[in-house]
């Protein structure tokens, strides 16, 4: 039986760090055994916002790539593919901008919370207002039928849907594919501050590439409870970094439970609870620190060309059918 | 000496009329012997209005074109293409997209304009808004120095050169070329009807490719002076379609002057000056006609593909120069 195609990828805005890894990495590990699976790195949706800094998003596409190959992204079984080296989506995307209105962009709850959050006010460029177009582009290109995301990101999908919908009808055929969200109950991970969630913009993160002393250096800063002063003091686990990050990557749950227990009664000290953290976070990081500077250039760069090639013949094959669903193959056989 | 590059066209969603031959198709005879004049067929901007009839925009393209051909436009001295088959344009629309901010798209007085005209609303398509963005691409593609435009169109260079500033400043370059606006003087040619500019949508046209038989229908239809009811009572110059057509089309400009003042004072019938536009249209439309039916669909196929693929070879060169500056060739020489 052909396998689902689904689609994920990232901003190639920064190196991928813990957040990453438990919301959405060890997911595509899972995916990619059972799915068809493209991994996209958005480079032309991180320009969006990062237009004025393209070194900042070119430096990431192969940093992002070797995140994706160290932590077990097999390039046999998913295919790795750069966004703008697929001219097909940006086609794609100039003819879904007739199908969406003004209204309906404007409209979006996603786009407008990130609109908001970035503090857009008559500065808002067009590139980033569409760029809903451009992800029911790169979804639609690959046909991908599931698309792995958060509760934040359903009306993107939504989106996508209207737009195969729209065209399907308008231009009489079924060579677009809904997609379907397949919804991830991973809780974001907060950051080490213990204030927002991890992102790198915040400096808050562990990255899957930082070195020992690193993690370590991080690991021992994280917000705990102010008010435990003393290792006798009773602790608070709600809120407490250390705890929701034991939660979230070390193996043996009922451990975990029963240092809440000592550490709400009191007698358990942070600098433990840490020590146990970073043993945990070491032992996980270790293996995908070695796996990724083990990568040579060339390879990552040999595996991406590939992936790209590949994902590219599917997107030229959609953009053809689209391309003659709306008439314009004026040169059929010889473009 | 390099010649200047020049850029016009027009969307192909009707066959050209007189308006088009006086407002700019003699223009472009002019053009095409002292310019690079590349004449582009604008399919997709035809679509971004017209995007649930694409059967109507395909059908007119090679007429069009045909039309074009028939005027005289040269193959040889002019780069004919179809918009559509340049996938390079899309591609810059899209990185353009960036650099052009939704307040300043709502701001264009020609799309302002344009949106009230046709009563959009919250039906206003996306597409249909950012193609100011897409004319820029377009523009630039080609590094056209001038695009003859009338006074309407200014806003629309304005902003390819807003758009060509930005670029060049943030990614350090200069592949990208400002364009001058040839401004046309030629008045608006009045439809049959007397009321509004000739347009193929009010049917108040007589189009290049009209016979002779509906050439004479239309001119005999046309809006004289309505109190003009007798050969002997005097009559009105000005507002009478005839008169504005024999200025704009009649060779000799003493004989109409002398006309109109014999009209003035009374003594000339309708069907005297009618006979006249008739006599002056049809020789002027017959070899057009002619050169017209002469062509053979393969020989138009073959000029429109020639055309196209020469102004590909440049808006590829354009487009690697794009890329390259945003910094994201990171496959240079293999792509």
């Amino acid at each position: 039986m052909k396998k689902k195609v689904a689609l994920t990828g990232d901003r190639p805005s920064g190196k991928l760090h813990l957040g990453h890894y438990i919301g959405s990495l060890v997911n595509r590990l899972r995916l990619q055994e059972t799915y068809d699976q493209y991994v996209m790195i958005a480079d032309l949706q991180a320009l969006t916002d990062n237009f004025e800094h393209p070194e900042k998003i070119r430096e990431n596409v192969f940093e992002v790539a070797k995140d994706y190959l160290a932590v077990g992204i097999d390039p046999q079984k998913s295919t790795l593919l750069i966004q703008s080296q697929i001219p097909e989506l940006a086609e794609l995307t100039f003819f879904y901008l007739n199908l969406v209105t003004v209204a309906r962009l404007e409209r979006n709850p996603t786009v407008k919370a990130e609109i908001k959050q970035k503090g857009y006010t008559d500065t808002l460029p067009a590139g980033f207002f569409c760029y809903p177009i451009s992800q029911a582009a790169d979804i639609t290109a690959f046909k991908a039928e599931v698309v792995p995301v958060g509760e934040d990101q359903i009306p993107m999908i939504e989106q996508t849907n209207e737009i195969v919908g729209k065209f399907n009808r308008i231009y009489h055929t079924d060579c677009l594919v809904e997609a379907e969200a397949l919804l991830s109950h991973t809780p974001r991970l907060v950051g080490i501050d213990g204030k927002n969630k991890a992102s790198k913009s915040l400096g808050n993160t562990i990255f899957l590439s930082d070195d020992a002393q690193e993690i370590k250096r991080k690991v021992f800063m994280m917000y705990t409870d102010p008010n435990h002063v003393k290792v006798s003091d009773p602790g608070q686990v709600e809120g407490n970094v250390v705890f929701e990050y034991l939660d979230a990557f070390h193996a043996n749950k009922e451990e975990v439970e029963d240092l809440k227990e000592r550490y709400r009664k009191g007698g358990l000290g942070d600098t433990t609870i840490k020590g146990l953290l970073n043993t945990t976070l070491q032992a996980l990081l270790e293996p995908i620190r070695a796996r990724r500077q083990a990568l040579c250039e060339d390879e990552v760069r040999e595996i991406l060309w590939q992936g790209t090639q590949r994902a590219r013949l599917v997107a030229q094959k959609t953009l053809s059918e689209v391309r003659t669903a709306i008439g314009i193959d004026y040169f059929l056989g010889r473009f």
